[in-house]
């Protein structure tokens, strides 16, 4: 489909959510379930952070009649609260899915809420799965049309691309007409918010939030009859150009029903920042190599692209800073042969042996290595030197993790998030999501 | 105080809010009534709108406890939803307040929000009109840091500054400590959104609802210990970059406490476009020295600026055009003696013979006038000319509202709004709300 400049991306986008089926995205659903599972995974592991705490109590004074689960926890709000809550949840560890193009983190502003909907509404599995599918093809797409830019300019672009997908899936779940999709999809545009200067603290969990509540919001005011423009995104006072882009439009539309950005989907083994995978990666290695002679290092020299260090070579004052610290994630990595959830946590971090260990750690930039990859070289008490090199980590499209370790990262989360969620159940469920009449069963303990 | 640039325009902006008693705004209260006065004609104008009804059909089941009038109405919500709706309802007329520096209209977003809280928590009047006073402080100087490149490039300044405005008056109203308050004005800077892309539609209110709203939520997360950078305005990835521009400093903080923006608010006599209102007041003076000749006239030239022309020469299509046409303004005004709500009302506007005066209307550039001015000549069928300049129009600074004139206009709203509250009380109320215990009195059919 070519965008026709006439008729608005707001209609292009209406016309092709509201025309698609199941069967025309049940080639996605496998995709789709393992961003589901990875969304419970990381939900899971967050289910009892002091972040969701306090937004609970916030908003359980605001919450009508209490529909949709707050995953992990007896609690349950209206859809509105659940979806805002719950996307918080799956976006704190920043162990979220990943769509590489964009760095947008699909799944939290959009499964969080055509779950919390459907929950509410008695939706069928199958309307779920095609919401979400299609509700992250408009997110990505949106974010694709002003990537990289956007970001770079102090967008937190899962927030303010989230929006829009929540608002495509939930005008998709409720069964809108085409004209008020592209309503919804307009008030979404009126809605999007989130900045970077705000990532190291909780105002960045109120932008996700938002995404998620806000885009329902949107379907439902459309649903209700609030009209917005059909060139919210792209029109000379819309989105894209007031936030600081030129929007291309070939990226918003082009190939809409016959590519899918769901397929570009990635799911992180380690929950910290992307760039330092095959950092950790070259490390196994390196250790598996070394065996007991681990205790022999001297010193520990990571490579890698101006990426890699401009985002990682700093010092590390709490867990924040640890899981975009090369310094901590080689150190992990190397001694505990781990680089999970606990490894990140505050009393890992500022274990001894791993502060000690950091200061043995190097940078040292590599021009000619792409992001994303990274050489690794140890040398020895002895004087010995031992080298690896990883060009594409664990989770990349290159190397995707396997659905058992999607599963296997679920337990791992829930277990570290202390939920008494049934692990076996979500994962029994979500695999067969598109056979369940009813979603509730998956969202209860 | 000067910015001091080591610390944040958050704390700078925290300490100023914390630190200023009913003691130091006194000063202000007059014109802050006058104000809050324009909010309740304006709210109560469009108590039973459409978008007021699906707003309200919206939220009813994603309210909690209904502590919280609609204002003109007999319905209640929780505080973020009637702050949401009685904002949207304060503007959906285009008739409120107007800081023309930005061309914001600070009451919505702030009034709406305080009241709503102080409704819900039972604050004195004096209470919320500090706060008042202090949140339009803050919106108004977020919005001069970056106009007039804000609104040009797209964004609904209203919207956008108004959540910052919100956030802070309501963190005062909560008793907020000083670090809280700089994270809810932080986390205002992660909800603030809206575009000039969707003004033409109900869009728009979504924007003005949230900011308002958000505003509420901002202060409650921040109250339960949600963090936000104390630079999320000003700094390299905050707000004012990422929205466009190179934030002005000097104009966020200098003269904090000695200078008052609410000072500086205007009312407007017409529900038109600011940049109309000279074309009114000098059809007026032309009708008055016409008067029966006034069926007489062949045709009438109206001249004004580049902004006039460009905001205001083109065809009527619905109300929303005819807010902003020339044509229409001047019709109204020299054939009916009249430019109030009634004016811009669907059933007036197709009238035949205004559709036919409108054709006789031509709108003409003099770029020696600056914007908000007018010139009006007026010729004839005998082929006398009458001509008539207004250079400062009714409600400007220059020649504001009277306080009857705002309280005549009130009247007239409620009248159009067809609101059952008792206006005398409302009046009567707003003019001593700093010496009610509680404004639940003035919330209230």
């Amino acid at each position: 489909m070519r965008q026709d400049e006439a008729q608005g991306v707001g209609i292009t986008f209406a016309d092709f959510v509201a025309g698609t089926t199941w069967t025309d995205v049940a080639e996605q659903g496998h995709e789709a379930k393992r961003s589901i599972l990875n969304f419970f995974a990381t939900a899971l592991g967050s289910a009892h952070d002091p972040a969701i705490n306090a937004a609970l109590r916030v908003l359980s004074p605001f919450s009508g009649a209490a529909t949709s689960a707050i995953i992990g926890r007896p609690e349950r709000l209206d859809a509105m609260g659940a979806a805002f809550v719950n996307a918080i949840s799956a976006n704190l560890l920043d162990f979220d899915d990943t769509h590489l193009e964009t760095i947008i983190h699909p799944a939290a502003p959009v499964a969080a809420t055509v779950l919390a909907l459907a929950q509410a509404r008695g939706f069928s599995g199958r309307d779920v799965l095609t919401a979400f599918i299609l509700g992250v093809e408009v997110e990505c797409r949106v974010g694709n049309a002003v990537s990289p830019g956007h970001y770079a300019r102090g967008w937190h672009i899962t927030s303010t691309c989230g929006v829009f997908g929540s608002a495509a899936a939930c005008a998709k779940l409720l069964g809108l007409p085409a004209g008020q999709i592209s309503n919804a999809i307009g008030i979404a545009a009126s809605q999007s918010a989130g900045i970077v200067e705000n990532l190291p603290s909780a105002a960045k969990n109120v932008s996700v939030g938002n995404a998620a509540r806000n885009g329902l919001f949107a379907a439902l005011l459309a649903a209700e009859g609030y009209s917005a423009s059909p060139r919210a995104i792209e029109g000379p006072l819309g989105w894209a150009r007031a936030m600081g882009d030129e929007p291309d439009l070939a990226r918003l539309t082009e190939g809409l029903g016959k590519t899918w950005e769901i397929a570009k989907n990635t799911y992180k083994p380690y929950p910290a920042g992307i760039v330092f995978h095959a950092v950790i990666d070259a490390c196994f290695a390196l250790r598996k190599k070394l065996g007991a002679r681990i205790d022999a290092i001297a010193s520990v020299t990571v490579q890698g692209s101006t990426l890699l260090l401009a985002r990682g070579d700093r010092p590390v004052r709490n867990e924040r800073d640890a899981r975009v610290s090369i310094h901590h994630c080689a150190a992990c990595a190397l001694l505990l042969g781990a680089a999970g959830v606990t490894e990140f946590e505050e009393a890992t971090v500022f274990r001894p042996d791993l502060v000690s260990f950091r200061q043995k750690v190097r940078a040292e930039l590599d021009g000619s290595l792409p992001d994303g990859a990274s050489r690794v070289a140890i040398q020895l008490a002895s004087g010995e030197m031992l080298e690896e090199i990883v060009m594409a980590a664990k989770g990349s499209l290159a190397d995707p993790l396997s659905d058992r370790a999607i599963e296997a990262k679920l337990r791992d989360c829930a277990r570290l998030g202390k939920s008494d969620w049934d692990i076996d159940r979500i994962i029994d469920r979500v695999w067969r999501i598109d056979t369940l009449d009813d979603v509730s069963s998956l969202m209860r303990a």
